[in-house]
């Protein structure tokens, strides 16, 4: 038995997300059907996080333990071969200690939040970004995002459907970045609660449009209440961007 | 009467190309409807170039003549409201001289071409992107593309179906960048023959394959023969970039 380690990008646009439903597609389920399909095995795939439905992976790392002898270059190429068409594809594979876990092992986490921050409808981009039509002050937006950096009860911040024994998390980084009409997001923590990136930032967005002040944010973080949330940004702009692992 | 110009956004996926078509959802054609809608006039638009199916507008430039009084802005919302479902979307209109002409007045034009040089299926990128397996030397790319800059006959890299009258062009920019996996091609001139792009950047990636020498690519382009083209790159990589007019 090996465990393989895999890198994963995913276009979350036709998916309920990654972890199997009963009820529609998932990744994990295309995962585990498309590893099936090369080895006859009916692995489990674990994963870093479990995005919502319509959030989408850059570099989702996840694991599956495979008895067959199979290099891990031909593993990746089958199983890529075996995902098509769905938009999903593994990036990079390779074999991990026995006791390495894609998700108990993590210690970190990145995302990246996406604005489309123009007037006129998207194109290429629809589901791939939030666009917000009224001007942005991204300027305002990275000063009061270093309200929330810092270790905090995100109660405000986190979903009635959150299962985490905590409203407690150290949010490492937090910083706010325009180039031209695009606004870039960067969150990265240990771990997240539940729509915690996207209800930062559909209240950094407030701030952003003059509708709420740096004060007002601040209010809202201290309330440690889900009603002082001011907006959840939609799925759309999320991206699971990048997970982190102690030195093998 | 008022001369409009338009500046353009679209995803060349779905339609048969710029230029309205019989068999077939065209740019212009999803155009001209909406402004039939939104003024009830059968104008006619002008572009500044006629993209291939499946080639991409980032900001083509055209023109209307509207009899109906009408702001600009307004024209601009209504148009593109009428435009959805589509993926095309006015990003600015503004009224012009009479005798400005977005194909005739317009004295440069820019492209760009994207490839993923990566070996993992497209997700979010299909159709959007040249996806190449083998590494591509961009440094090689670039040394090789200044061969074509300057005036040449440019035969060898025009389809046979161009309806200009000489294959003799300036080509005024031929840029290979490299940032991670994705490599950019701009390519800038007073005008291009059709199919040109794409004929130039198929050649440029055989020579960053190793397939091609730069004199592979120099004989190719003195043959001022179709028969010599290396490789014609597929239209998912290529986007209308940028039109130059004089100062009004």
């Amino acid at each position: 038995m090996t465990r393989f380690a895999f890198t994963v990008e995913f276009d979350g646009r036709p998916f309920m997300g990654w972890q199997r439903q009963a009820h529609g597609p998932s990744v994990q389920q295309r995962l585990e059907d498309a590893i099936l399909a090369v080895t006859g095995e009916r692995a489990v795939i674990h994963a870093a996080g479990r995005t919502d439905a319509g959030v989408h992976g850059l570099a989702m790392r996840a694991h599956a333990d495979v008895a067959k002898d199979i290099a891990p270059f031909r593993l990746m190429e089958a199983i890529n071969a075996k995902l098509r068409p769905d938009p999903v594809a593994i990036l990079a594979c390779e074999p991990v200690a026995g006791d390495w876990h894609a998700r108990f092992s993590c210690i970190g986490r990145a995302y990246v939040y996406r604005i489309a921050n123009r007037r006129a409808p998207l194109t290429f981009e629809r589901g791939l970004v939030w666009r917000v039509i009224q001007p942005l002050d991204a300027d305002a937006m990275q000063e009061a995002a270093q309200i929330l950096v810092g270790r905090h009860d995100f109660t405000t911040f986190r979903s009635a459907h959150c299962q985490a024994q905590s409203p407690v998390k150290s949010l490492d980084r937090l910083d706010v970045a325009r180039d031209g009409d695009r606004i870039a997001i960067h969150a990265a923590a240990r771990s997240f609660l539940h729509h915690q990136v996207r209800s930062m930032v559909g209240c950094l967005a407030l701030v952003g449009m003059g509708r709420w002040t740096a004060d007002d944010l601040r209010a809202a973080l201290e309330a440690k209440d889900r009603a002082a949330l001011g907006l959840n940004a939609p799925p759309d702009g999320l991206y699971f961007m990048r997970a982190d692992y102690p030195p093998a």
